[in-house]
């Protein structure tokens, strides 16, 4: 186990400066740098109480989301601090962007015991929330130990999108993800979806893009074309498309109708999130709904318990519904009832 | 001036319990409650000097917006976050909900050096922020005393719809606009857009809806229902319309497509701000695009600099464009060329 004398080498600072840092105390920036770093790569672990101190309450949570660019983790994330600001709690905000060390530094920052707790989003292969030693919710993953997973209901989700297609007469399928093959929550939408379809007779295929979370344009023209790859003489391959969210079927959507196919009459797009034009207007795509209130009131109650000590739950799974946003058939005319009541808690 | 033992009694506590909610130590949730709600009514302002402390940097910021519903608001704290990150800052975020309340609370982090500096959205009526007592980058309003407004050139906006409207033969204009009349930068899309009009001698009118800054349900129906009394068989009284925002837009513009208008043919709408189908498709209304990655940038560089008593500028007052998104005459079919780039840095 590292000591402070260690961190001190590798940073190539005196103890006093370390310990400086340690406390919150001025140190040159490019000092304070390097002892963070060093920090981080021996995972020197502060013991407060050999430093005397007492570990308290900082009323401080830290969320991890890949990005506040895809809309559905600005929601989330905007829930979670209307909930946690409810009960006098602040919140910092790491866009991870992917990168596992940048989800490191805040896992020792709740370590250091400068933050209360974790709320993740997080798709890397981070060895550090197995068996986490500090108050971690962590969104559609499961861990060993202490930590509690919440997540919709993705299994329900991946037989709602089967049956939308299977009722309307698809009979070539696809599911197109992106995002992590790690074992999680979410590998149920296709894998749900893919074995309904099949147990209906319906040729069922998937092709997956990119571990990365996050979607950025190489990924966009990956997208856009497979779908013109799969597309000759104005037919495509497929009938139905599952996509792993709703940002990818918009992409996929926007692809079809530039090749001139029309959505629903030729094929079908189904989605999963649920998100609305501008979060005031209508759907972008048919869709699976996620409870995004309902999910970050879940992270916060349950972190909550877990800090203070009292009992909480492992494992939160809530249910999804299928809204039909124009790209299924048989959509209603009228928009979704439990629409407008999305902008009030 | 408070003392600590206005504190104590205010709250109903011992001196020593508010000295240990000061030091962040452990006391009873409901009594640090109590410490924290005194010592923001009285204003009490903690001496770190005379506490023997020193003040000391804490490399975070915090970030008031109204909310992260509005992907404005989203997207600028998804660049902040990421422009901090780079030079190892952290970012509290707190969602006003326009409740000058949450904005104080983290004034007071501030001014007891729990977080470096704020950067503020606000439209609240608060008088803290004139001569600010603590490094302060401002979005669109400008204060007395030391601190730095960053904001979009909100004049070459206005001007730049109306000579939209103008070069496409408008002959009634108005401009629908809800958020703060408080003297700022944003009024200056109105006040420019009016002038321009009239001075080319086009009818134009105003109409304001709400200081409210976040769009609500209740504001939804009153724009919606203003644009139904405005439109009589078929015709609207206005041949132009520009909105405060792309969110304001986009209701506008569906209102008038269930009254079975034709955007743009029938008449043209111009919004503000610049957003894109989910952050990655192409624009929901023609619009005055924002360069939220220079704002973000402009507001953590000066922000750092006047935290780290360096030179920096009172006043960055950053360029607009015009982008056609299909809602105004004469747009190009092809999208914007510089469209694909927002994904990257």
């Amino acid at each position: 186990m590292a000591t402070i004398k260690d961190v001190a080498e590798k940073a190539g600072v005196s103890v006093g400066t370390v310990s400086k840092v340690l406390r919150n105390v001025y140190v040159r920036p490019e000092n304070r740098r390097r002892v963070e770093e060093a920090i981080e790569l021996l995972n020197y672990q502060v013991n407060t109480y050999a430093q005397g101190l007492r570990a308290s309450q900082t009323y401080t949570i830290a969320i991890i989301v890949p990005d506040l660019i895809n809309p559905f983790f600005a929601l989330l994330v905007n829930y979670v601090e209307q909930v946690l600001a409810a009960i006098g709690y602040r919140l910092f905000v790491c866009n991870s962007h992917c990168n596992a060390g940048r989800e490191l530094s805040y896992i020792n920052m709740v370590r250091r015991n400068k933050v209360d707790g974790l709320i993740a989003v997080t798709y890397s292969n981070s060895t550090e929330y197995e068996n986490a030693d500090f108050p971690l919710v962590s969104i559609d993953r499961h861990y060993a130990g202490e930590s509690c997973c919440v997540a919709s209901d993705n299994a329900m989700g991946g037989e709602l999108a089967a049956r939308k297609f299977i009722d309307t007469g698809c009979r070539s399928v696809i599911y197109i993800h992106n995002g992590s093959l790690l074992e999680g929550e979410t590998l149920k939408r296709g894998h749900t979806f893919l074995n309904t379809c099949r147990q209906a007779g319906i040729r069922s295929t998937e092709i997956h893009f990119s571990e990365e979370t996050t979607l950025d344009n190489v990924r966009i023209r990956q997208i856009e074309q497979f779908i013109s790859q799969s597309t000759r003489d104005g037919r495509c391959d497929y009938d139905g498309i599952f996509a792993s969210s709703d940002v990818h079927a918009m992409v996929i959507r926007r692809q079809l109708e530039r090749l001139g196919l029309k959505v629903p009459e030729d094929l079908q797009v189904i989605g999963y999130d649920g998100m609305r034009v501008m979060n005031v207007g209508g759907y972008y795509v048919s869709t699976i709904v996620q409870p995004v209130k309902e999910m970050a009131l879940a992270c916060v109650d349950n972190l909550i318990r877990r800090i203070e000590n009292r009992p909480y739950e492992r494992s939160v799974i809530l249910p999804v519904r299928f809204v039909g946003g124009g790209t299924t058939k048989g959509d209603p005319d009228q928009p979704d009832p439990e629409a407008e009541a999305d902008l009030t808690w």
